[in-house]
C-alpha cells in the first residue's frame, strides 16, 4: 500500500497523467531531462525486501548478462543505499513486491558500446511493477539510471517511485568527458570515480588524454622506457596495462566508452625522454641547443614508432576511434633545424611548416585509418590543412570562433565535436554552470544536412590546476550542464532558471552517491558530503 | 652518522653558514617564512627510535603542560609518517639520538590565546639536537611547525634536518581566517582540519562566521529555539555546544583563538524563525506583508534579547574578542514600518536611518564593553557612524578602496583589521594566490602611528558557493599567501616568484599531511592526494 509522503519537494515536470490516489509532492527529478516523460502523482511503495529485477522473457539478454547483472547489483545499492535497516517498515507497512522487468532486443552483452550504439529506452512505472524496454544493453543502463533517480524516500525512510512513462534516447551520438593526466597524475580510483559520475549523467565517452609534454604515464608494452623515462615517476605515476583494462572494463560496465589520446606532433616533450631519436633537436648559433621541439616528421624512424605505437593502441583500447591530437604545434624548432629545412626544400613545402605538420597529420591518420579506426583531430589539423582523410572527426577547442568554425567544418563535410565553449578546468565565480548550458551546438549557419554532422560535444577538464585533490568539485556537477545539453531536447531544456532546481537535487544525489559535487548556491542537502 | 641525501631539492634561503660535513643539496622550505633563517648544508640523521621532545631544565612549562605534550605527540606523527618501518635503516646506518628541548619563560599552558599573546620564539638546530626558546607555549607551537618543516627524507626514506638557526616573530597579532557555516553547514570534522592546516599555516585566529541569514547553526543554552527553528535541519545541521567546545579546544592546542560572529542587526533572517520578536515586520500598503526585515532597533525586549545572548557568547567563547558584524544593513524594511517611523520622529532622526542603524550598534557594543569584551564590527560601522566606543576594531572587507579605509580609520585612531583584498572564496583560473600575495597591508597614506594601528588581517572563505565538497581545495594552499603576508617579514617575501618554489613544496607537505590542497601548477608531489 503506498503511503502519502511528506516531503514536499519541488515539481519539475508536467503532471500529465493524474490517477485516483494518494497524492505525493514530488515528482521528477531526472537529469539530464528525458525526451519524453509523464508523472502522475500516484506513488507505489518499493520494499527493498520485496524487489527484484528481472529479465522479461522476451528480453535477448538473460541472467549471465555480464553487463546487466552487475548493473543490478550496483543499481540495488544506489537506490536502497540502507535497505537492512527498512525491514522496520515493513513491520507496519504493508509489503509489496516490485519487479523491474527489462527487455533488450539484441543481446550484446560482453560488447563494447560505440559510435552507432543504440542508447534508447521505453520506461513505464505503474503499481509493482516497471518495465524497461531497449535496443541494446546500453539503452537499459540508460533506462536503469533513470529509473534511480525516480526513487525517492518520505520522512519515515520509506521509498517510493511514481507512476511514470519515459521515452528517451540522446540528442547527440558522442557526450564525452575529457581528463588530463599528463599534467597531473590522476590515480586510479579518481578516474573510476569520474566514470561512475559521468554514467548518472548518461555521459558515454571517456576522452582519456593520457599523455603530454609533462609526463608519459601510458606504460606502454613495445615502448615501456616512455613511461620508464617519461612519467613523472616510473612506478607510482603510471597506469599499467593492468590499470588501463580495470579503466575499461568499469567504462564499459557503465557503457562508456574509452577514447585515448596520443597527441602529436606537439605536446610531446615527455615521449622524448623514453625514445631518444623521435623529437626535433633544436638548434641555436648553427649548433644543437639541446633542447627538442615537437616529433620529428622527417625522419622514417618516427612513422615506424608511430605505426608501432598506434598498432598497441589499437590492441589495447578497444574503441573504434583514437584521438591523434595535433594541436598547437609551434614551428620554432623546426624552423631552427638544418635537417628540417632540407626536407622541407625537397618536398617543396618552401617555408610554409603548415605543410609539414599536414605531411605528418596526414601520414599518422593514414596508419590509423589502415588499422581500421577512426581518427579525431583537433580543429587545428583543419585549419592549416586542406586534405583531411575521409571519416576523419574535428574537435573544435578554441572558444572565440566556434560557430563559425562549426559552420566551416561542417561545410566542408565533416564530422564534428564542440568542446571550444565546455572548457570547464576553467573557473569563475559563482554559478558558471549557466555558461555551460546555454551553449547551442547546433545554432550556427549551415544546412539541416550540416547540423546532422555534429555527433556531440565534450567537457574537457585540463590538468594544469588540477588533480585528485579538486578534480572532483571542480568537474561536479558543473559537467552536468553539458550533459544535459548533449542528451536532453534543447527546446525543453533552454531555461536555466527552470533547470536550476533540478540541477541542485540532482547534485544532492551526487553527494548522497559519494561524488564529492560542489553546492551550487546557498542551501542544504539531506545527506551532505561526509568524506573528508 | 649522517648521511649525503640523494634528492636534489631547491635551495630557497640564503646558505649564510656553510660547515665542513656532507653537502646535502636541500635547504630551508619554511612557510611562511621566519623573520631570519641561517642554514647551513651541515645535516643530521633523525632516528625515530632515538628522537625525542624534552622540557629543558630551565623551561617553565613541564611535563604536564597539556599544550605541548599533545603538541609533541601531533608532531612525532607528523615529522615520522611511517617510523616503524624505519627500524631497518638503524641496522645499516649508526642510529643518533636527537634531542628537540623546549624552553619556555612562562607557563600558562591551560590558557587561551589571546590578542598580546607573544609568539616569538628562537629555534637552533645543530647535530644531534635542537633548541627551541619562546616566552610562551603558542611561541613555541610555532617553532614545533617550523622544526617539523625542517626535517626532510632522502630517498632511502631517511630523516634529515639540517643546522639552522632560526629567530621568528609574527610581523601582525591578528593572522585570521573566516569561516561561514550559515549558508553551507560546514561538519565539525571540516572546521577541525582547517585549523590543524591554519596551524600550518601560523594562522592564528578562527574568526567564525557562525550564523547568518540562511540558517542558524548555533545551539544556544539560552535560546535553544534559535537552532531548532532557524537551522537547515535541527539535529544534523547544528554546532552543539560540546561540538563549540572541540572546535574551541581543539583551536587552543594549535594555538588558534576562536572569535564568533553574531552578525546583526542585518543578517538576521534565520534568527527570526526562533525569537518571534526580534525582526522587524515589514509592511506594504499600510499593513504587514508578512516578510521580516532586519532586527528591530525600536523596542527594548530586543535588547534584553541581544544582552543575554551576548552574555552566554561571553560565556561560551573565551577570547576576548567578539565579531558584532554590522554590515549590509537594507533600509528598506524599517522605512516601511510606521512603529519604526514614530520611534525615528522621537529620537530626532529625521529619515536618516543611518542614525538608527548607528543607535542599535551603538547599544550593542555598550552591552559588549560592559561584558569585558572587545567588539570586531565590520566596516559599515565606521563609515556610517561617528561615535564608535574606544577600543573598536574595525574590519575592512570592501575591496575597491581598502587603502583609502585604511587611512581614515587609523586617522581615526581605531585599530584595524583588513579582509577585503583576502576574500578567496572569489576564484579565478590559475594563480590567483598571487593576488593575495601582492597585498601590503601598511601600504597607505598615515603616520608610523597609524601604520601600528592595522593588527592584521583575515582570509574570508564565504560560504555562498562553498561546503565540505569544495572547502579545502579552495582554501589550501591559496590561503597560504596570506598567512606568508600576515607572518613574515615584507621585505624579504616581495617577490611571488621566489615564493613559488617554497610554496609549491609546502603545498606538497599539506598534502602529505592530508590536506585536500590543489596544485599551484603543472607537476607532482611525491605523496599525491589519496583521501577520495
Amino acid at each position: 500500500m503506498a503511503r502519502i509522503a511528506k516531503s514536499p519537494r519541488f515539481c519539475c515536470c508536467l503532471l500529465s497523467v493524474v490517477f485516483v490516489s494518494q497524492f505525493v509532492e514530488r515528482v521528477c527529478g531526472v537529469w539530464p531531462l528525458p525526451q519524453e516523460i509523464q508523472q502522475s502523482a500516484e506513488s507505489s511503495g518499493l520494499s527493498p525486501q520485496l524487489f527484484t529485477f528481472t529479465y522479461s522473457q522476451d528480453s535477448a539478454a538473460q541472467a549471465g548478462c555480464s553487463v546487466l547483472d552487475t548493473a543490478f547489483k550496483r543499481y540495488f545499492s544506489i537506490i536502497f543505499p540502507d535497505f537492512t535497516k527498512d525491514a522496520l517498515h515493513d513491520m507496519w507497512l504493508e509489503p509489496k513486491a516490485f519487479v523491474l522487468s527489462v527487455s533488450v532486443k539484441t543481446r550484446g552483452c560482453d560488447g563494447y558500446p560505440d559510435e552507432d550504439s543504440d542508447e534508447s529506452y521505453n520506461l513505464s512505472v505503474s503499481e509493482g511493477q516497471a518495465v524497461l524496454r531497449s535496443v541494446t544493453v546500453w539503452g537499459a543502463l540508460r533506462g536503469l539510471e533513470s529509473f534511480s533517480q525516480l526513487v525517492y524516500r518520505d520522512d519515515y525512510g520509506a521509498y517510493f517511485v511514481n507512476k511514470t512513462e519515459i521515452v528517451d534516447f540522446p540528442r547527440f551520438a558522442f557526450r564525452g568527458l575529457l581528463l588530463d593526466t599528463s599534467r597531473h597524475y590522476l590515480p586510479l580510483h579518481a578516474i573510476l570515480k569520474t566514470l561512475d559520475a559521468m554514467a548518472y549523467s548518461k555521459f558515454n565517452v571517456f576522452h582519456w588524454h593520457i599523455v603530454d609534454d609533462p609526463s608519459f604515464p601510458y606504460q606502454s608494452r613495445t615502448f615501456p622506457d616512455l613511461s620508464k623515462k617519461g612519467a613523472f615517476h616510473p612506478f607510482t605515476h603510471i597506469y599499467t596495462q593492468s590499470d588501463v583494462m580495470r579503466v575499461i572494463e568499469h567504462a564499459r560496465m557503465r557503457g562508456i566508452r574509452v577514447v585515448p589520446e596520443f597527441d602529436s606532433p606537439g605536446h610531446t616533450q615527455s615521449w622524448g625522454k623514453g625514445q631518444p631519436d623521435l623529437l626535433t633537436p633544436c638548434y641555436k648559433g648553427g649548433k644543437p641547443s639541446g633542447t627538442y621541439g615537437p616529433v620529428d616528421p622527417t625522419v622514417d624512424t618516427t612513422y615506424r614508432f608511430m605505426e608501432r605505437l598506434l598498432k598497441e593502441v589499437k590492441f589495447v583500447f578497444p574503441d573504434s576511434y583514437v584521438h591523434l591530437g595535433g594541436d598547437e604545434v609551434s614551428f620554432a624548432c623546426w624552423q631552427s633545424n638544418p635537417s628540417v629545412g632540407k626536407f622541407m626544400e625537397k618536398m617543396g613545402f618552401g617555408r610554409d611548416f603548415t605543410k609539414l605538420e599536414s605531411f605528418y597529420m596526414e601520414s599518422i591518420m593514414n596508419i590509423t585509418a589502415a588499422l581500421n579506426k577512426t581518427s579525431i583531430v583537433w580543429q587545428d589539423v583543419f585549419d592549416y590543412h586542406e586534405r583531411i582523410p575521409q571519416g576523419t572527426v574535428l574537435e573544435i577547442w578554441k572558444g572565440e570562433t566556434y560557430q563559425t568554425e562549426l559552420s566551416k567544418m561542417t561545410k566542408a563535410g565533416h564530422r564534428v565535436l564542440l568542446s571550444a565553449p565546455w572548457y570547464i578546468n576553467h573557473i569563475t565565480y559563482g554559478q558558471d554552470w549557466r555558461n555551460s548550458y546555454a551553449v547551442q551546438p547546433q545554432n550556427f549557419s549551415g544546412t539541416e544536412e550540416q547540423k546532422k554532422l555534429v555527433i556531440g560535444g565534450e567537457v574537457a577538464m585540463w590538468g594544469e590546476y588540477v588533480d585528485a585533490t579538486n578534480l572532483n568539485p571542480r568537474l561536479w556537477p558543473r559537467a552536468c550542464a553539458a550533459a544535459e545539453r548533449l542528451w536532453s531536447n534543447e527546446e525543453k531544456t533552454l531555461n536555466a532558471d527552470l533547470a536550476f532546481p533540478r540541477l541542485e537535487e540532482f547534485r544532492c544525489e551526487l553527494v548522497r552517491r559519494g561524488i564529492q559535487a560542489e553546492p551550487l548556491f546557498v542551501g542544504h542537502c539531506k545527506h551532505e558530503f561526509n568524506g573528508l
